[in-house]
C-alpha cells in the first residue's frame, strides 16, 4: 500500500515553504490545496485547531495521520523517509540543525516576518489597510542583522549547519524567498548569502516555489530569476 | 565516562521550564546556571547565539556539545535518554506531541505570555515601565481560550497528547505554571485543567519549580500549594 500525502499550505507561508522544500528534496509527491489561512475554512480548523498552515494528510489503505505545523512535519519526514538525511548525521549537527530551525521559526518570524511581511502581505490579504513605514524599516533592519549573521556563518561553512545541506538551509531559504518575492532582500550587500541562496534556488526541490504567484501580489523581476 | 550536563536557564522562562521538567522526569543530573537573559551575559551569547534560554551544555571526557533552545534540547534529551519517553509512541502519538509544543511554544506564546508576562514580569526585569492595563486584560482573555481548549482535550482524554504523560503536559504545564506564580490562572472555571494541572504540579520532576523564587518577584500565596 503506498502512502497519499496532501499538504495542505499557503504559497506564500515561510513555514509551507520549509515543508514542501523538504518534501522536493527527499522526492516525496504530495497533492496540494492552497489555503487561505486567514479565512479560516473550517476543514483547516477541523484538521488543525490552530488553523495555521502547513498540514500533511496522509492516507494508508484505510488509515489517515494528520501531522500539523512545520516542526512536527519535518521531524515526521526525517522519521518516515530518512533519505536524504536533512536533519543531522550526529547529535552535534542536529542540535545546530535544530537551533537553525528555532532561529527561523522565532527569531527571524518575530524580528522580521511580524513587521516586514505583516506590513507588505497580510495587511493586503486581510485588508487591514495601508502598510505602516517605521514597521517596514524596522523589519527591513532587522533582516539586514539576520543576513549578516548568515553571511558570517556561511564564510565558515559550506552549509549553514556545517559541511552539508540540511533543514537549516531550507528554513533560511523558506523565509527569505518570501521577502525575497516582495524584492525586499539586499542580495548584493551580501555576498556569501547570495551564493548560497542561488545554490538552493537552483536546486529541483525549489521549482515550485518559483512559479508560485498570488492574486494581487505580484513578484518583483528577478524573483524566479536563477542568475539574479 | 559519563556525560556531565549543565543547564543554562531563567527560573521563570516557560521554554527553560519544559526543559527542566523533562529532564527531571527522565532524572537525568543536570548543574544549573541561572541567566538574566536580558543583561545579554557573553558567556550565554557565545553558547547560544539567539541569546536566549535554555541551553544545555553536556561534556564527555573532552568533548562538549551545546544544545540551544527549548525544542532542540527536547528532540536532543528523546535520543540520548529514551527512557522515559516523552514525545510519543508511534508516529500519531508523536505528531500530536509536537503539534501542541508548537501551540505552546508560538501560538500561546504569541497570545498569552506575550502580553501578560511582558507586562507583568518582562517589564519589571527590563524597567520598561507600569503594566499597560489594556494589555494585561487581553492576554487574560486569551488565557482563558487557551484554558478552555485544554479543558476540552482533557474531557476526551487522560492526557494532553492521548493516554500517557508527554513533552506535550510539560509544554503546557511549563506555561501555565508561569502565569500561575503571579496569580494569573482562573483554575476554578477549568476544573479539569485543574485535575490535570494537580496531577502534573505533584510529580517529584515539579518540585524543583515550586522553590523557584526571583527577586521583586513574589509568587502568590497558592504557588507552591499542592492542594491549591
Amino acid at each position: 500500500m503506498t502512502v497519499e500525502r496532501t499538504l495542505h499550505h499557503f504559497p506564500l507561508d515561510p513555514a509551507s515553504r520549509q515543508v514542501r522544500l523538504a518534501l522536493g528534496e527527499k522526492r516525496v509527491a504530495f497533492h496540494e490545496v492552497a489555503e487561505r489561512y486567514w479565512e479560516r475554512r473550517p476543514e483547516l480548523t477541523r484538521l488543525n485547531p490552530s488553523g495555521m498552515t502547513p498540514v500533511l494528510v496522509e492516507t494508508d489503505g484505510g488509515k489517515t495521520l494528520v501531522v500539523c505545523e512545520s516542526r512536527a512535519i519535518l521531524e515526521h519526514l526525517e522519521e518516515v523517509t530518512p533519505e536524504p538525511e536533512l536533519m543531522g548525521r550526529d547529535l552535534a549537527e542536529r542540535a545546530e540543525t535544530r537551533r537553525l530551525l528555532q532561529w527561523f521559526d522565532r527569531k527571524f518570524d518575530y524580528e522580521v516576518n511580524g513587521l516586514l511581511l505583516h506590513e507588505k502581505m497580510e495587511k493586503r490579504l486581510l485588508g487591514l489597510g495601508a502598510p505602516d513605514p517605521a514597521n517596514m524599516r524596522a523589519g527591513r533592519e532587522a533582516l539586514r542583522a539576520h543576513l549578516g549573521y548568515v553571511e558570517k556563518l556561511l564564510t565558515e561553512r559550506d552549509w549553514l549547519n556545517g559541511r552539508r545541506l540540511s533543514l537549516a538551509d531550507f528554513a533560511a531559504a523558506a523565509n527569505f524567498s518570501v521577502i525575497d518575492y516582495f524584492g525586499d532582500v539586499p542580495w548584493t550587500d551580501f555576498p556569501a548569502a547570495r551564493t548560497w541562496y542561488t545554490k538552493i534556488k537552483s536546486r529541483p526541490c525549489f521549482r515550485p516555489l518559483l512559479t508560485d504567484r498570488w492574486p494581487g501580489l505580484a513578484p518583483v523581476a528577478h524573483y524566479d530569476d536563477l542568475d539574479f
